[in-house]
C-alpha cells in the first residue's frame, strides 16, 4: 500500500493508503484541513497541492496554470494515489487553524463598532430548562392523589403549564424523590414539542447550576455560547471551523458533495456534530462541569446546515424549485443526534423560511428585533448567499440572492477568507501606484480576504485603474499591470514581500466576479423595496450581520454599490446576530414563540420565480457597475468622486 | 455445584445451581410454574414440594402439618439446596399451563350468557393509528411550502389535527417519499402525546393493513386481542398466565417480592413484558404478520400491574394512604419498554383512579357506558381485590374492597384457580349428606375453586351443616366431620376419589375466610350506595365483570350474601370487559378520551379514611354472616331458605 508523506508549514504527517485513492480523501483522512470551495467538482481549483516526488494519477487538470503544473502542483480532489509519494501542502490551500472570532475578540477600533444587543437586560428570564420549586402537602387517605397528580396539581398552583408530560426514568424516581425529601422538591422543566416535560426532579437543597447553550451554525464558522440559565450570563464561548469545510466550502459544493459520495450525506452530518462536540468539550473543559449540566440548546443556521445537522438529504435545496425538506423542525433529544450533553435533553433548531433563508435569519430578525418597530429597517447577511430582511413592525420581506463566494475569497484567484495573512486593507497612491496593505495578524501576505477585496475595488476605481465596467482603463500604464494568456492581471504585492512563491495579483476576472457579487445583493435590495413599492429613502437603519460585517468600510462598500447611498449613522453593524437571537429564545420561551412568529410571518421573495425573475436579470445587469448604472442612487458616491 | 432432579406429573428436569440456592428460585429458574400466592414471605404455604432424595435446608416450615412434613413435604421459598436431591412437584402446588379462556371459548350454556359488547357496531372507527391517502400539490417557484409544510397542509385540509409532529426517521425519507411517488402518498398518523405523529409515509397503492392490539393485564392472567385497525375486527385473540404468578400470587404477594428482593421490581416488571411478548409472538405466528405490523397498543390493568408494567416501584400501593406513583401515565413508544411491536409504536395505557381502582375497571366503565345511562349501574370486577364502581351519567363511585384471595383459592386449604381439577360445583343429599361434585376438564379433583367454594357454602348452610355464622351446627355428626388439632374439617372428597394422596376438606377456618370475602364485597356495595343515600333498590341493572363472572351462579351468590337481593333479570355478566375497553379506545379516539374522562370523573371512596373506616366495619361485620345480619335485605333468599 502507498505511503504518503504530507509536508506542512512545521510538521510531517505519514499516510499510508490503498493504491487508487483520491488524494483529497487521503489528505482529510489524515486529518488536515484542506480548501475546498466545489467540493471536490474539480472546479474551484483551491485544493492545490504540491508533488514533490513520486507518481500519480491526475484525472483533471482544472484551471492550473503551465507554470504550477510544472511545478508539480496538482488538484487534489483529481489525483489518485498509485505509489509511494511526497505531497507538500501549500498554506495558501490549508484551512488555517487558527481560532475563530468570537464577539469578544473581535472588535476592533478602527472599524464601526458593533451594535451591542444587551441580551439579560432587554428580556425577562424565562428559559427553556427552568427550576421550580415546590412543596407539596403530604397525602392522605382522603388527599390520595398520585404523586405524579399531586406534583402536577403543585407546579400549576405556580403557573399554568400547557399538556405537561413526564419521562419513565423520572417517574421511577418520583416516589422515592418526594418521600425522602418530605415533599418538598426543585422540579426541573424542559420545552419539549409545545408543552413542557418533568425533566429532573432534585432535592431542595440542590445547587448546581443548570446551563444551557446557544449555538450558530455557519456554513464556514460555528460558535457555540454556554450559558447559565438561572442568571442568563454566558459564561464561556468557543468558536471552531465548521469541519464540513473540508468537504466544499459553501452550501452548494456541500449539497454536490453529499449527492456524489454514497456516504456523503453521512460525513456532512458527522461532521457538524462532531465539530458541535468538539465545541461543546471546551466549554465544558473551561468551566470544569459536566456534560450532563448542560439541560438543553438552541441551534440557529442556514436550511442547508439545518438539514445536514439532521441528517436529512439536502439536495432539493440546490434543484428548481428549491425546496427545503422541513422549514420549522420539531424538537429532537440530544442523543438522538449524538450531541454530547445530557442524553434526554432538548434540542431546538430555529425555523427557517425557505431553502435560501434559514433560522440564522429569523434568529437576526428576533434579536434585531426589526419586526418589532415602527421604521422600516434593512438587514443585511452577506455570506456566499446574501440574505436580505427589509420590513417593520407590520410586514416583513425576505429574498437571498447568491451573491457568490467572492467575498468569502471563492473564485478569486488570491481571494481567500478573513485569515493570518490574508490582506484585509489597501491604499493605493494616486501618483506612483505604490501599494500600502495591512493582513490579518500582520503575517506575509497569502491572499486577499472579502473586505481586503471591497476596498481594493473602490480603490483601483478611485485612483483611475480600473473604469466603472470594472475593466483596466485602457490607457492604464505600469509594470503592475500585465497581460496573460486570455487575462489581465494586476499586481498587488510582488512575491518578495509575499508568504507565498509567486506574485499575488487581482485579474480582470476576478473583478468581475465581485461585481456580480456585489451586484446580486444590490439587486435583490432593490427587488424587495420595488414589491413594496418604495425607495431606498424610507429605510430607516441599515443593519449588516455576520462576522464579515465586523470587517467592511461603509464608505467602500457604498464606493462600489454593494450597500444603498445613505448615511453613514444609518448603517449599524451588528454582529453574529444568529447567535445572539439563539441565546434570545434559549432564555426566553416568549422569544422562542416569536421566532416561530417571525419565519411565520415573513413572506419570501423568490427571485428566480417567473414574475420577478426578468425585472431581477435587470437590476442585476445595472448593478454590475461601479456604483450602478444609474449614477442617481448614489448621489454621495459621484459627488466625491466625479473623476471617473 | 449441587444437581437438582425435579419430578413432575409426565417430565423430569435437571437443573443444576450453587449450593445454598434457594429452592423457589431453582424452581423458577427452571421454568416449572409454581404457586407462591404470599410472594415467597412463607406464609401462604402454597410452594409445597416433596424431597423424595437428598438432604436440604429448610429455614421454615409455615403451616406444614407433621404427617406433610414426615411425607418430606417442604415450602420450596423457606429451603435452601445444599447437595444433589430429588425434588417432586406435586401437581397442587403448580400453576397448570392450561390454555386462558379467552371469550370465545368461556362460554357455557349452563351458566348466564355474557352481554357480549359488540364493539364495531358501536363506535365509528376512528382509530389511534390511522392512515390518509393525500393527494398534494407539486411545488412551484411561487407555492414554495417545504415538504414538511406541503404536508401538514395537505392533513389539514382533511381534518383538524393539532399539534402534528414528525419523527426524525419520517423526515430523512419525505422529499425523496414525496416526489418518487408523485406528490401521491399514504400518510399514517399516530397518536401520541395528545397529538398526532407522522408516524409513516407508504406509497398510494400500499394495501398491507395496520395492526393493533388490546391487552388486558390481569393479575393472574393475560388476554391479547389482535386488531385490523381498518376494518376494527379482531383477528386473533391469545392468552396466558401472567408470568409474574411465580413471585406472588396476588398484586400484595408481589408488591412485597418487588420490596423483598434487590432485583425484585426488575423481575416482576420483565416478567410482564415477556408474557405480553409472548402473547404478541402467538398472534404474529397465528396470522402470519410482521412485528412491525402492529404499529400501536392500549393496554388495561389495574394499578399495580401498571407500575410493575413501567417498572416504578409499587410499595407505595401498599403503604397507607396507599398512593400510586401515576394514575394518568404518559404515552411511551414500545422499544422503551421492549415490547415487540413496531419500535416507535406509541404504547398506551388507560388512566387509573386509585391504588386500588386501576384501568381495567376505567377500562370496564368505558365498556359498559355506565356512565352514559340515566338508570344507576352497579358494576363489579370481583378478584383479590373486589373493585366496585355505582353511578350513572350524573355520577359515578368507586371503591375497592381487600377481599382477600379466597374466590381464587387463596387462604383456603384446598382452595384453588379455576383450574383442570378444580371442583366447580357442588349438590349435598340433605339425607345421606352424600356428595356430589364435577371438576372442571372432568379431571380427578385436586381443591376447589371459587365459583366451587361459593356453591358449597350456600349447599353447607342449606342442607344444615353449617349455620348462619359460618360454623359447623353444633348437633350435625358425621363420618365427614372431623376435628383435628385446633381446627375442625369437613371432607368433600376421600383420598380415593381425590387427584391427590389425600382427602379434600373445607375447615371452619376456610368457610371464616370466605365469609369475610363476600362481607367485605357486600359491605362496600352498602357503602357506595349510603354515601350516595341510596338503597339497593336503585340499582337499575348489576354489572358482574371478570373471568370469575362466568363461573358463578347468581342464586347462590344471593344466598350467601356476596350479591345483593335483586331479581336474577337484574344482572348480567359482562366478561373481559377490561379488553374490551381497551378495544374500544384503541379503535376510537373518541372512546379513549372517554376514558380519561371517566377516570377524572370517577369519586374514589377510600373505605380506610376515617370518616368512612367505622362504618364501613360495622358493614362488614354485619356481612359476615349467612346472608347478612339484617336479614331484611335478603327477603328472597330468606323466603325459601327459612329452614336455618
Ligand atoms: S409460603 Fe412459599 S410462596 Fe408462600
Ligand atoms: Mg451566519
Ligand atoms: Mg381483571
Amino acid at each position: 500500500m502507498p505511503v504518503i508523506n504530507f509536508l506542512l508549514d512545521s510538521e510531517k504527517i505519514e499516510f499510508t493508503c490503498d493504491s487508487g485513492t483520491n488524494l483529497m480523501e487521503a489528505v482529510v483522512e489524515a486529518g488536515i484541513e484542506l480548501k475546498a470551495v466545489c467540493g471536490g467538482a474539480g472546479s474551484c481549483g483551491k485544493c492545490q497541492v504540491i508533488v514533490k516526488e513520486g507518481e500519480v494519477n491526475q484525472l483533471a487538470q482544472g484551471s492550473l496554470s503551465p507554470d504550477k503544473l510544472k511545478q508539480g502542483y496538482v488538484l487534489a480532489c483529481q489525483t489518485e494515489v498509485i505509489e509511494d509519494v511526497r505531497i507538500e501542502i501549500p498554506p495558501e490551500s490549508r484551512l488555517s487553524e487558527h481560532q475563530i472570532f468570537v464577539a469578544e475578540e473581535a472588535e476592533d477600533e478602527e472599524l464601526l463598532t458593533e451594535k451591542e444587543i444587551q441580551i439579560a437586560e432587554k428580556i425577562e428570564l424565562d428559559p427553556l430548562y427552568k427550576r421550580v420549586d415546590l412543596e407539596l402537602d403530604e397525602p392522605t387517605l382522603v388527599n390520595n392523589a398520585s404523586d405524579l397528580d399531586r406534583l402536577y396539581t403543585g407546579l400549576n398552583q405556580r403557573h399554568d403549564w400547557p399538556g405537561l408530560t413526564t419521562s419513565l426514568s423520572v417517574m421511577e424516581d418520583l416516589a422515592s424523590h418526594l418521600r425522602d425529601n418530605n415533599w418538598q422538591t426543585q422540579v426541573s422543566l424542559a420545552l419539549a414539542n409545545d408543552n413542557y416535560e418533568v425533566s429532573e426532579l432534585n432535592a431542595p437543597d440542590y445547587e448546581q447550576p443548570d446551563y444551557g447553550i446557544a449555538v450558530d451554525i455557519g456554513t464556514t464558522t460555528m460558535v457555540l455560547e454556554l450559558i447559565n440559565l438561572e442568571t442568563g450570563e454566558s459564561v464561556a464561548t468557543s468558536g471552531l471551523y465548521n469541519k464540513q469545510g473540508r468537504y466544499g466550502d459553501d452550501v452548494i459544493g456541500r449539497i454536490n458533495y453529499a449527492k456524489q459520495n454514497d456516504d456523503g450525506l453521512d460525513k456532512l452530518h458527522q461532521a457538524v456534530i462532531d465539530t458541535i462536540n468538539e465545541l461543546i468539550d471546551d466549554v465544558v473543559n473551561k468551566e470544569s462541569i459536566d456534560y450532563a449540566d448542560i439541560k438543553t440548546a438552541v441551534f440557529a443556521g442556514n436550511t442547508t446546515m439545518s438539514h445536514l445537522f439532521l441528517g436529512i438529504d439536502p439536495n432539493n435545496i440546490r434543484l428548481e424549485p428549491y425546496i427545503p425538506t422541513v422549514n420549522f423542525i420539531p424538537p429532537l433529544q440530544a442523543e438522538e443526534l449524538g450531541i454530547k450533553i445530557k442524553e434526554e435533553g432538548w434540542i431546538h433548531y430555529l425555523p427557517g423560511v425557505s431553502s435560501f433563508v434559514g433560522g440564522d435569519i429569523t434568529s437576526g430578525v428576533l434579536a434585531t428585533e426589526i419586526g418589532k418597530r415602527e421604521e422600516i429597517t434593512l438587514f443585511i447577511d452577506i455570506g456566499t448567499n446574501g440574505e436580505l430582511v427589509l420590513g417593520n413592525q407590520d410586514w416583513l420581506i425576505t429574498c437571498s440572492c447568491s451573491a457568490g463566494p467572492a467575498f468569502e475569497g471563492g473564485g478569486i484567484e488570491y481571494g481567500m477568507r478573513a485569515m493570518s495573512g490574508a490582506i484585509e486593507f489597501f491604499e493605493i497612491d494616486e501618483d506612483t501606484y505604490e501599494i500600502k496593505y495591512s493582513t490579518i495578524n500582520a503575517r506575509p501576505p497569502i491572499g486577499v480576504c472579502g473586505s481586503g477585496l471591497i476596498k481594493l475595488i473602490a480603490t483601483l476605481n478611485e485612483v483611475g485603474i480600473i473604469n466603472r465596467s470594472g475593466k483596466f482603463e485602457s490607457d492604464f500604464e505600469h509594470e503592475r499591470l500585465r497581460e496573460r494568456e486570455y487575462e489581465t492581471e494586476f499586481v498587488l504585492v510582488w512575491e518578495e514581500q509575499a508568504g507565498i512563491d509567486e506574485d499575488i495579483v487581482i485579474t480582470e476576472n476576478d473583478i468581475k466576479n465581485l461585481l456580480r457579487s456585489k451586484g446580486a445583493i444590490y439587486a435583490g435590495i432593490r427587488m424587495m423595496l420595488q414589491n413594496m413599492s418604495l425607495t431606498e429613502d424610507f429605510i430607516e437603519e441599515v443593519l449588516v450581520a455576520g462576522g464579515f460585517g465586523n470587517y467592511i468600510n461603509i464608505d467602500d462598500a457604498k464606493k462600489i454599490g454593494l450597500l444603498p447611498d445613505l448615511p453613514n449613522d444609518k448603517f449599524k453593524f451588528v454582529g453574529n446576530t444568529s447567535l445572539k437571537g439563539a441565546k434570545m429564545s434559549l432564555l426566553s420561551k416568549e422569544k422562542f414563540d416569536q421566532v416561530n412568529e417571525i419565519a411565520n410571518k415573513m413572506t419570501y421573495l423568490e427571485l428566480s420565480a417567473e414574475d420577478q425573475s426578468q425585472e431581477f436579470m435587470d437590476e442585476f445587469v445595472s448593478a454590475q457597475f461601479i456604483p450602478h448604472t444609474d449614477l442617481s442612487l448614489f448621489p454621495s458616491v459621484t459627488e466625491t468622486n466625479s473623476d471617473d
